[in-house]
């Protein structure tokens, strides 16, 4: 039986999340599920969509993420679904999957879009503000029993993209910005492995403050000191050693984080 | 194999509701467990009670709630089991489950109460103060591997019901309450759609504010206007477009919501 | 189908849990997971080892416990697997497993310690920083599908132990200290069932204040009043009857806690 994964800006104290995991198990009673994250701050796509492209690829081949941070729901904003190679995405079409998609694009995966414009698949009575119950999970729960992405809606042909910001390459080095603060109070930039292979970093310049000491994981830092190192997904990260580096700098998702490196 | 659901106030991080899953998978290891949720406010019944009403429509025959918000743990109130149509609650008998039943009953379902007092099917040790753990999931979980209702305690009359306050006829609409503020800050009443049938809403008095947009979702709205629409559960709600009403409004539960209405 | 229980200090918000689930997916994929929690202070290993403690007891035989608070990641510290009689640890050396280890060698079950050092049942790619996704739910997922502790590593003779302090027998009773304060705002101390069988309790000393009122469970008390009595796993606690007891008192882990016991 396949697995579906679940997104959302929901929280958990309400029970819509168990409402559509009970939607999903009345049509897909042997499915496996795994929350991803329902603690999406409410309305922020674009931190949905950093997850998902984080957390996906840990998933095996024919898993299904129903990813539901929907502030356009019932409107004419559509509701989609995508084969993603041998994964695949049902959700509302805002550009949540845009970066997840870059990935299996650049793989040179097969992707596909569905318009999931058939109601049939759908519970019985919609309501005009919780797709994620009445459209979304159903729709998921009859992908994992073997309806095909085409039985579920139209192909259309491209799909709403969110663009998210690259570091900038300088004289020094590069500059980019804050994309997460994670549960610890990590900062994580936008600054990958990939622009950094083969240089030396010096520094990381972050909310005035610059930190030299440059790590391969916490413990080689001294308790409650300022670090920076390569985060579990290959972008620089700038911590304090068991303590939250978001506290300490006070820092934001979209602050400027600039990394200097050794001159050729 | 069925499904059990759990509903409590215990939180998640001290593992209490692991213990319980621990307990049921003892008994009743290919059971899927699905989590309501455990951020119930410390003993708050009435929470607790629509939140289950809220949920439990939407999961399967054969379904076995389990809910512990237990102020009385120890005492002399009673553990019991329901039937509730094809479904099924195990818990104290506080009243939390007055919401749905009343939903049950009024779709003509079949309806049983039983006393759970028979330790044979409790654990060997049963503490004073958490019976989730010793008493009510051991049940719920025999009741998943098939013992019955009626095997697992006494058939009884009827059970502690609370009552729910209902909006109240005026000339110029309807004067209701606050009953539940949800993750996302709106503020649900207890007025739903089947008061309103038929009639044309003007406007929702509410902490001292008139709110004159009715929408039919959030994304009618202007960013940060406060609207009022009908939720997924068909209660009327005041909302923020992508923000917090309950915030904006200071709003509590128990505060007083009205609708005016057109005069026919 | 083994059950793998998870238990760290990542929270639920980034999708680092989701990950390890899908890694073990991949290799495990009808395994039963259950989370015992994820809001464990972030590296606080004794919490963990407390709650690891309290909900081991009642998983079944064969149970594997994923448990990821490493403030170590990447350094020379251990990964480690053991068997704690019929159930298995995966995880980081750093003590975390004392207080179930010395519950399941007081029961004179079977131990026994690995040093998970073989990379072929890790992720191809490790990250200096998240070892939890890299090797730990790899070996774990590996234990569930019948690959023996013996071949995830090389027998080692023993593993880190933290000692945690035990009460201290006086005149008057016993000397104590909080050693957990839980959802409800319930004080745990480290005195237990045992320390006091055959004798009676007359009062706790706690935060400059005196308990007198002891009782068998919390409905015993009036509401808001401050109560000892004895919590659902044998330690004593001090309680605010529906109220928040270390909110009251200002309690935090670490302070002493006193009880004082008739002379006989």
């Amino acid at each position: 039986m396949p697995l579906i994964t679940l997104l959302t800006d929901f929280g958990l104290k309400d029970g819509n999340v168990a409402a559509m995991k009970g939607v999903i198990h009345n049509i897909a009673p042997e499915t496996h599920l795994i929350d991803i994250s329902h603690d999406i701050r409410p309305q922020n796509i674009p931190e949905a969509a950093l997850i998902l492209s984080r957390s996906a690829p840990f998933f095996p081949t024919g898993t299904i993420h129903l990813v539901v941070v929907d502030p356009g729901v019932g409107t004419d904003r559509r509701p989609i679904g995508v084969q993603l190679g041998g994964q695949y995405f049902i959700g509302p079409d805002n550009g949540v999957i845009s970066m997840l998609l870059k990935l299996v694009e650049a793989s040179n995966l097969k992707v596909s879009f569905v318009h999931l414009n058939k109601p049939g698949f759908w519970l019985p009575q919609v309501s005009d503000v919780f797709h994620g119950r009445d459209i979304f999970a159903p729709c998921a729960a009859h992908l994992a029993i073997g309806i095909t992405l085409d039985e579920l809606g139209e192909r259309i042909t491209n799909i709403i993209r969110l663009d998210f910001p690259e570091p900038i390459l300088k004289k020094y080095g590069y500059t980019g910005e804050v994309i997460h603060i994670d549960h610890f109070g990590n900062i994580s930039s936008n600054i990958r492995f990939e622009h950094l292979q083969g240089k030396k970093v010096l520094n990381v310049h972050l909310c005035g403050c610059e930190i030299n000491r440059i790590v391969k994981t916490f413990g080689e830092g001294n308790q409650g000191e300022l670090v920076a190192l390569f985060g579990s997904t290959g972008n620089l990260i700038v911590s304090v050693v068991n303590g939250s580096a978001a506290e300490r700098l006070q820092a934001n998702v979209g602050d400027m984080f600039e990394v200097f490196i050794e001159r050729g």
